[in-house]
């Protein structure tokens, strides 16, 4: 069975920007899933905000193995209630990819409990992707490094947790550098940060990206049944414990006596 | 100077419960705060969830080294706003310790980005920490292992992100096991989980328990000023980029054309 | 095509000692390479201590995807040459698992860079091992957590260093409790350390233990193609810079000078 | 009680080379120690290669809270019993800080477990640190990053494993990055691992350089009395066992037989 990835987009400068529209024609979704479709063991599809409940809808998340999130302008529109939606299947082990500007997506903010904050600038400098991390299976087939000779600049310090993995980072022309491929791991599910990405460029129909791309979602996928009770904190009765114990120690509260909850 | 440290209750099992009301009568955080005290280098008060804008205004923030957090049965009456300001701290290098049922307060789940849910029991059984790291400034003065005859049961697994370190592993009677004492880096904030204390056994009057919190409030002080633009993301226009650079290919906005933004 | 693992062990209870000997006829390694041969995605031989250079030759390694290490009595008498050898493999992106007093192995020591030492004691104790890591691929097919009704008790502090993953930690009927199943990597090689596997108790017949391994073995598994330069440290020189630059600054050497190496 | 920092030095291009000799002229472990001193809370000595057991004997090392590194020419000449007592040290307790083309030495590949290895170029060009943990104490009183306008690159990938934590990573003119401040733990010592440092550039009169090395001591300091037996592995009685437990299961030995060992 193949892995399905869905690419979510906010879809917003293809439609009110002719630069954008121009150079990403089906939008950035419309992109990243064909890059990913070209491997047999992934079929990809596309969401869009616009799309009622922003196009995932618990019934197709719950058909999702990896999400991929591509948002800049409209993070303040996308529904918080949907946000948490999305939480919950990563936590339930749903891989989620994180692209370019998402860094300050509302899902992203919310995974990593910092403010993913960094500095930036669109002069379409030269960005240099450095493997840190020789062999990791989001590299495959990436030498050493690759370029992207026009690129937003991302620079540090980038206001994220210690990663399990840093897997690239950048160098930039103009003088900064990037932790550009970060992973880690939010309950059941594989999170993966990728830098690149800004909606002015063709960088999503850049081969090595696309390889990134498609590796990143194999690395994601988490074949184990969902879990679904994400939140649950079950008591264990004393006469279900592993161990035979007794009660002992003082309580909280009287026989028959209700909780505060 | 001193470590200027502040011992957070929700305040309401001491009032409401007569075993915890006698068992702490200087309420957990005033047991919490003598303990504090009984070190030099310390100076720690109290504030309580009762108190305008829960004792944690943003003076009183900006005052505080390292904030310590009791919370049970009223996690979902603490103010988000307050929560959110308490983030912001720890961002900007306030350290922060979650104590025992604390894994469910609102700001370990804010800053953790998963459910920290775990299993529980409440039958006073015996608990054992284990010193996982030999010689953590967490556990100066602990030997291997220290004991505590009657506590709550956490049981694994404990749905939080894996940590920068494991400092104690708890057996239990019962046939449990849990990872008691985990640090973490929010930002600029040093974070500690530390799991024993329940209001109905006297943990905090334990001198190994007293010890582990001293040391911890000392691990946690971040000596660096507070950052306070912990949000920014600042632009590095071209003019000012370190090394000389040009503006390249296509752009988002024509001159003088307005952001999304 | 299938993953080759390969089972190796020092073969030396199972020929000197009548208890052992009779638990498993075939060796543990072989009771070892069975279990993975179970599963139609890994093919599992064995090489033992006892073969010229203790069966794992270079050409052996080389088609090696994943090597499993059994040994105890006889650490010392493993070739350091061979240590050296399985080190370079792994640093190219064999995969290896170190089963239970391995711990104490050249190889995992020379891995880790740490004293791996830790506590024991051989009582045929009830030990628990718990998941920490809900849906880690290691876990797969696993509960909360399994059983084993008789093992060596180890206990911490164990002396590694911080794993990348901790997966299982255990529970000890006499009151321990240990970190028994830690992920680490090392170069581009994926290693697992697992604890059970005492041999004078039928441990690696357990379902669940099997089950753990094979998933260890799928785990640890990098298809990259093995990095065989694994110690170089090449020159770039100047005129092969990625960006154009000039030589600068003083040189340790004169024109025409030698280096010191 | 200050911090007793002792700066080893390999003290071989200083005393073979006209360009080296004249630009550190007390050696670079003098000017690295005369930094270390303006610090009121550190008491810097040094030593060196060419002293009787390279000036590292075991009362030396007992009284080292902190050793720096310097190696480069040299590696291979440094006597491993002294490399396997520094380990010691540190599992022990003490810190290590690794400077420059210390990547290659015995002991931090001893203590990594990986090759260390990395591209390198001598071309005097410009590096510029960026600090990737804001606040973070090694990094203290320096702003986003610092530069030096001549080192010697160093360039990804390097063969390290992932740390605790990254604290700089630099940028070179030449188009290469690389993860140049590091952190790590091995037992109970604290290692920090710092890039820049070229014999033929005045690095080491750098402020910033010297604010960094200043820190880093601080921060590999463990005040804890150092673990001499770091090796051992105790049985643990069952007759001293936490827990009541008794015998069970099949025994290796019969009873008055004999250990294997």
């Amino acid at each position: 069975m193949t892995i399905r990835a869905v690419v979510w987009n906010e879809n917003v400068h293809e439609t009110h920007n002719k630069v954008v529209g121009d150079l990403y024609p089906d939008g950035i979704h419309g992109a990243i899933a064909a890059a990913l479709n070209m491997d047999a063991g992934i079929t990809a599809t596309t969401a869009t905000m616009q799309e009622p409940e922003h196009g995932l809808t618990a019934a197709r998340l719950a058909e999702t193995d990896v999400l991929l999130w591509w948002g800049h302008a409209a993070h303040g529109d996308v529904d918080d209630a949907v946000v948490e939606r999305v939480a919950e299947a990563v936590w339930g082990g749903m891989g989620l990819i994180l692209l370019h500007s998402a860094h300050f997506s509302k899902i992203f903010k919310r995974l990593m409990g910092t403010p993913c904050n960094l500095t930036w600038r669109e002069a379409g400098e030269r960005e240099r992707l450095w493997v840190t991390s020789r062999s990791h299976p989001i590299a495959a087939g990436i030498g050493d490094y690759f370029e992207l000779e026009n690129e937003e600049m991302y620079g540090e310090p980038f206001g994220v947790p210690e990663p399990l993995e840093t897997v690239f980072v950048s160098w930039f022309a103009g003088g900064e550098v990037f932790r550009s491929g970060l992973t880690y791991k939010r309950g059941a599910g594989n999170v993966f940060y990728f830098r690149p990405g800004h909606e002015t460029y063709p960088t999503y129909f850049d081969a090595n990206v696309q390889t990134v791309l498609r590796n990143a979602v194999k690395w994601a996928h988490n074949p184990a049944a969902r879990i679904t009770a994400v939140n649950d904190a079950p008591n264990v009765p004393i006469e279900e414990a592993l161990e035979k114990i007794e009660q002992r120690g003082l309580k909280l509260h009287a026989d028959g006596e209700e909780g505060f909850r």
